[in-house]
């Protein structure tokens, strides 16, 4: 028999060497302290709860043991399924129920036209005057409000008709409007297979922003989504978040187009409305972030904007990051040209980039978690490809940099299908720094985060997350925002304040028998 | 901004505050220096490539990335599909071919009646004359050869009928028999809809091998089958094999039956035939593997059967192992009364455990994997939880105690469903020690390990994976087998001639564009 080498088993080897003495397991006595060792790990794992905490930690994770016994016997465990599937599922979970009703913090990574559930979109804002929309020959839509017909006809598309009018012609408008909530998600009853490849999902899932551009990018659709959009996270028990805004142009009635520092002003204006109206509610921040297939030209003169925005809005405009399919190209290393000028200029414009949103090892943009780091990145949106980067990941971990889990959107988009396997599981489990974010829950039919640390509570974080896990998950939000020291601390206040309150609810509240 | 804490990174830092040099990327200086280190940490990072393996290797990377370029093009990237899907996609891959034609050393994860493709069971075995055959209620299939009708009938069976005179009855004898393939395979075109479980897919994996062992533990059979499967595995390139073999009674016409040490010394008995054949095929060795749902006092009974096996067949018998669905329950802690017997008997029979082959995380049957090295296993098979557990990992990697990793097997099993974030990436990323096995190809409808070698070289290891990975592998699978040093002397000089001649000849015959 070969002497292992691990720590803690030399001992027991030496005992195993005088194995006449028939000790029942010598091996088994550094069991306790390795597992112990593996639990102080975890994401939470060295969070000390106070004793009302623990008791409701206990029962929490009791009821998720039972949600898991029912699931294995029904052999439909949600996170093990599709969400568009789970989803009804999760709605019914009693544990689902705990999380909504949870201040979970902040919510770092969310898009500008992906806040708020399309119904808004389809039985609100379509149905203010003045809104046109033509058919496109792919069976998509376009919107844009206009005092008189819209002077530009989008490409593929045949005439635009006043929605009014053409709605009042309909045999059956609830019918059409399903037909138009139907355009803005990617919610179908078969994912698989109306989405074949991620190329393919990629494409919809930019379709729908295009479709949901007319409205949004109207001023007043734009404030009151905005508002709407901040009121739904919330609803869900979230006290601040960070917006990517790509801040395309806001149009009037009229065809006024407003730009960029419109947008911010706008968004700042408002958070504040939104935050006097909701004072347990703190606030939230725009990261400036441009489409990645731009050329390298036109991302520098994004980044000069975003250095002037940043400039201009030093509290509401946090920083720069890139979005759109990282598969298709342009890596951060194509556009360091562009990415390193702040650096140059000596200012100081923080970024968030979304990094290793793929599965493809060893390609050009694979590498891009490891240059968001070098880049100096403040967190890592997705972040799936880390644990397949050592030198990377532990760099992220030294320079605690986190990562932001968005697990449903990864599903969705074909990233992962068993969200028990999510990536995210390994990095809990060493305890890597991270949030949980939803990216763009309308289009995924979700609401808010609640569902996304659903998710995570049951399967991510295996049966071992608890309460301690939650609270962690909750105080890294807040933590690894772009929010200022102060910011924090208000923020921080808020939430704790919450936090004792729902402690001290729940564990009322909580069925006796568990 | 925080100044970073990474290595690497601080004199970057300096540099950044000097920003007004406008240099054009301090933070890129690095860049490279950790990009190799990254690389160095992978499978065969370290290896030295002669000239000639150099110019091959870089062939074949270029060679595995225009079936990646094809791929992307095409949306059918074989290792994100199931493999019953991409199995005639890979048959047409040159990447594939070459993987057939290289020599990958030993085969260390097999199991005793799924060596052999189906076929020869249909087509050879249940034509042989005395074959019995009953049909099961629930559509299956039990075998039985017998002098006179067999005594004994198989649950849920309505009647023996002599197999030869009910084909002889039938219309389309050719349909019959491609029924019993279907019967003995998991093989189907619509795999989601045909098994929506981990537990339903185990089910029918291990009525597979019930109704294969009726065919099977015929002893003329018996023999027969081991000597072609260990052909089928020398025709794929493989030089040495070690079989988890549970060990029934192996009968003969008359109804007799014999005990497991008669087992292994046929297993032994062909082994030597076989290598008498092909001197260029090294041997076979047994693991002995008990059922792990057996409650804990026949499972003290096959530990003490194991060391009288290998007591009486020390250079065939290397050692025990327990099989079936870990999910099940009945983990290494369960069983642990019975585990710890050889150690306090002072009797070393080593352990080669399945461990971690689930997604549960934080169950009992998850600790498998720290169980598993805690009881001094030599390898892990499957190993899928070993990145959720770092204390796990850190003891394995220190202990050197390879994950046997079983790509096809755990796709088909449900386990994991793009190969491409198979757990092994991030374990070959950090060059954790592994070994690539097949489990049970037959039944997947593959043929010796050439397809799990396709797997990895084109997916887990990513687009970096390049001969160095290959040429690590098949030495890992020598390195961690159960042969002793002369054997493994012995072996890895058989290999290295084959592994020289495979360089010259594909140097030789590589198409010259590449």
């Amino acid at each position: 028999m070969k002497p292992p080498r691990g720590q803690g088993l030399r001992l027991a080897y030496l005992l195993l060497s005088l194995a006449s003495l028939c000790l029942p397991s010598p091996l088994w006595k550094d069991r306790d302290s390795l597992m112990q060792e593996e639990k102080s790990h975890q994401t939470g794992g060295n969070l000390v709860l106070s004793r009302q905490e623990q008791l409701l930690s206990t029962k929490l994770v009791n009821l998720k043991k039972k949600e898991v016994e029912t699931a294995i016997t029904t052999g439909q465990f949600p996170p093990s399924m599709h969400f568009f599937r789970a989803k009804s599922l999760i709605d019914q979970s009693p544990v689902f129920s705990i999380l909504q009703r949870m201040p979970k913090g902040a919510v770092l990574h969310l898009h500008d036209f992906a806040m708020l559930s399309v119904g808004w979109l389809v039985y609100n804002a379509s149905y203010l005057p003045d809104c046109y929309i033509c058919f496109t020959r792919s069976g998509s839509v376009r919107f844009r409000f206009s005092g008189t017909i819209p002077s530009h006809l989008p490409a593929q598309c045949s005439r635009w008709e006043l929605l009014g009018t053409y709605r009042a012609q309909l045999g059956d408008v609830a019918a059409f409007d399903r037909g138009l909530l139907r355009n803005l998600t990617l919610v179908t009853d078969a994912p698989e297979q109306a989405y074949p490849s991620q190329s393919f999902i990629w494409k919809r899932f930019e379709e729908i922003f295009l479709t949901a551009s007319g409205l949004i990018c109207y001023a007043p659709v734009f404030k009151a989504y905005f508002y709407q959009g901040l009121l739904e996270l919330y609803e869900d028990n979230i006290q601040y978040v960070e917006i990517r805004a790509i801040l395309p142009a806001v149009y009037e009635l009229d065809g006024t187009q407003h730009n960029k520092s419109w947008s911010v002003a706008t968004y700042r204006e408002v958070t504040r409305q939104f935050v006097k109206e909701h004072p347990d509610f703190v606030g939230a921040k725009i990261i400036f972030a441009a489409h990645r297939m731009l050329n390298v030209s036109q991302i520098k003169e994004d980044i000069l904007t975003a250095m002037a925005l940043r400039a201009s809005f030093p509290d509401t405009l946090a920083g720069f990051d890139l979005v759109g399919d990282e598969d298709e190209g342009h890596s951060l290393w194509d556009l360091k040209d562009a990415l390193t000028i702040p650096y140059s200029m000596g200012v100081n414009l923080p970024y968030f980039f979304h990094a290793g949103e793929t599965d493809w090892q060893g390609t050009s943009v694979d590498n891009n978690v490891l240059d968001a780091l070098l880049l100096n990145t403040s967190r890592i949106g997705h972040g799936l490809a880390l644990t397949k980067h050592p030198v990377a990941k532990s760099l992220s971990l030294k320079m605690d940099i986190p990562v932001e889990v968005c697990p449903i959107s990864n599903q969705v988009l074909l990233l992962v299908s068993d969200l028990r396997s999510h990536p995210a599981a390994d990095l809990m489990a060493e305890g890597h720094p991270m949030v949980i974010s939803p990216d763009d829950p309308p289009i995924f039919g979700a609401k808010g985060v609640s569902y996304d640390f659903y998710e995570v509570f049951m399967a991510i974080g295996g049966m071992n997350a608890d309460l301690r896990t939650l609270k962690q998950l909750a105080l890294n939000s807040i933590k690894y925002s772009a929010m200022l020291p102060d910011e924090k601390a208000k923020a921080r206040e808020v939430w704790q304040k919450k936090w004792d309150q729902f402690v001290a609810d729940l564990s009322d509240s909580f069925p006796r028998e568990l």
